[in-house]
């Protein structure tokens, strides 16, 4: 029953890349928020400010550390580095902005972590695949760097999640030519489950509606276009037992229609495009990402440090904002089922 | 110039599957319609007395020959069989309803047809492949029977229309396993070339802006997740010479979202569900299914029979509204187009 404290821990928010828009979304956020839920950021000081000052926004800087109160209207930074901010240029990572960034992510699991429970979760601004390998990080990304720190071998998904749509992906990265021989009923079925738990113990419905895709046009239209819908997917949501309700393989191309409309809580896509297409086009500018199977409460931007227009105000802080509130609702979520 | 007269001409709407909701979202329609474009029904007028006196539709049904004038308040037939209206079951096709369906679209062709010209085109509402087979007919759906029977032999396309999204298909009823093997350049640059020709003479955009989808996702980052974007799609699009801008491989997970934001007139998808699943999204009751590449004018409704909810009034009348509007608008830019 001790984790119910965690409901009145501060969420960390991690800077990101430190000369992508990570720094300016946060300032913005801190800028413009209205309430006063305990956030501080993990990061360098000396950046904020300097960014603070070229952008004219100016929120109440303030240095924390673990166990310090959270004092509201302030912005309150655990700095992990001393990064000489008047050096920096936007858009050009350096082995010391590489490795401030993957400081601060370092930083906030040690601050959650049970030994310490300094931080209720995280969220995190976009980081720089291209910085990870400059630096040698042995992750190709994010999620599994987070992963790797909290222990977690395999197991782990995404999930873009919306107040309007929510998807989770049973394959992400791939060419769609090798999606069809990728794809197997324990995936799937993995996925369900994994989708399902989410949707009870993080979004607090008892029992959600999960719309499974099929894969082909028209759920391939009794076989006419192709056999993964009965061969691997319909085995899979007949495999699962537990209190959501599934359904599917629906048609691709009015799944997500269904879902937008009531009919599904969350949707279950076979590949990248499939769930990404109407994601993006229902939450284009405040979709959130959460990632599946940590131990952790970790949401994410769902866009990356965008170095083109950083440092220039031109970034919008929405999906910084929808990832902060969702990891708050996800925390009290998770509170709530502890208590009770 | 003697073509211009055709934007005098009714329109011609075929009946569809008798059994279907074809005759009862007709009536619907000319039952709520507020506008006066002349258009004419080709369908049995049995039926209809029959399904607006079952629904409570009450149009004023006149019988129509061709060459009659079009009065403004009435459902005017033109009637090519005579089926025992009484018999009929909703959802259970028979060899008469299925020789029927087929009788309006042959009717409608011949009577925009160059010996003929009384109508100025045609919308079509759905008909059944299972009825089409039952009557031994060579095709397997409607496009390919309207353009056996104005003579084309190939080079036709669908494109999805609304307001806010146009989407062509380089690949359409593919297991998606399939795709990239079916995909080439040739076929993608005729898909690009229809697709601009279309905006520029159906939809009166001197020179449209067309998005072309990758492949994979992130279209590929640069062959990390696929090589189509590079061998195949990219060349299309260098060989395009012509008054359209054409741009891309897009990443297919925003180019969706950015069409519907103004940057692209039409979107070029690969395949089935890419076009599809933010088609139905953005247009779910009002999408319009326009045949490129035929020497006739043809719309069509983007849904289909729906026996399961036939005759029980429950069916809509905005996808056949809104395919009717754009057969108007189509034939008013070709018109306009010849004049000037």
């Amino acid at each position: 029953m001790m984790k119910n404290i965690e409901s009145d821990l501060p969420l960390g928010v991690t800077m990101g890349c430190p000369v992508g828009i990570g720094p300016e979304i946060i300032l913005k956020y801190f800028h413009d928020r209205k309430d006063h839920s305990p956030v501080v950021v993990i990061g360098d000081l000396g950046v904020f400010e300097h960014v603070a000052a070229e952008l004219e926004y100016n929120p109440t800087i303030v240095s924390w550390l673990p166990g310090d109160p959270v004092r509201p209207g302030t912005l309150p930074i655990y700095s992990v580095s001393d990064l000489p901010a008047q050096n920096l240029r936007w858009g050009k990572p350096t082995l010391e902005t590489s490795r401030a960034m993957v400081a601060c992510i370092e930083q906030a699991v040690q601050l959650i972590g049970k030994k310490q429970k300094h931080l209720a979760g995280m969220c995190t601004c976009p980081i720089s695949k291209i910085s990870l390998k400059q630096i040698g990080s042995p992750y190709p990304g994010h999620t599994e760097m987070l992963a790797a720190l909290t222990g977690i071998k395999k197991r782990f998904r995404m999930m873009m999640a919306g107040d309007r749509l929510k998807v989770v992906l049973v394959t992400i990265h791939e060419p769609l030519a090798r999606v069809s021989s990728l794809l197997s009923t324990n995936e799937i079925l993995d996925c369900i489950e994994m989708t399902a738990k989410t949707l009870q113990r993080d979004f607090g419905l008892a029992s959600p509606k999960i719309g499974v895709a099929g894969l082909n046009p028209h759920s391939g239209e009794n076989g006419m276009f192709g056999h993964e819908e009965e061969d691997l997917i319909a085995p899979a949501i007949a495999e699962y037992t537990g209190p959501a309700t599934v359904s599917g393989p629906w048609p691709p191309d009015t799944v997500f229609h269904r879902a937008v409309s009531g009919d599904f809580d969350g949707v279950v896509a076979m590949y990248h495009d499939q769930g990404l297409i109407p994601f993006k086009l229902v939450h284009f500018h405040d979709g959130v990402n959460v990632t599946l199977g940590l131990p952790i409460v970790r949401t994410s931007v769902d866009h990356g440090t965008a170095y083109a227009i950083a440092g220039r105000g031109l970034a919008q802080s929405t999906s910084l904002e929808s990832a902060i509130n969702m990891a708050f609702a996800i925390i009290a979520n998770r509170t709530r089922r502890s208590i009770s």
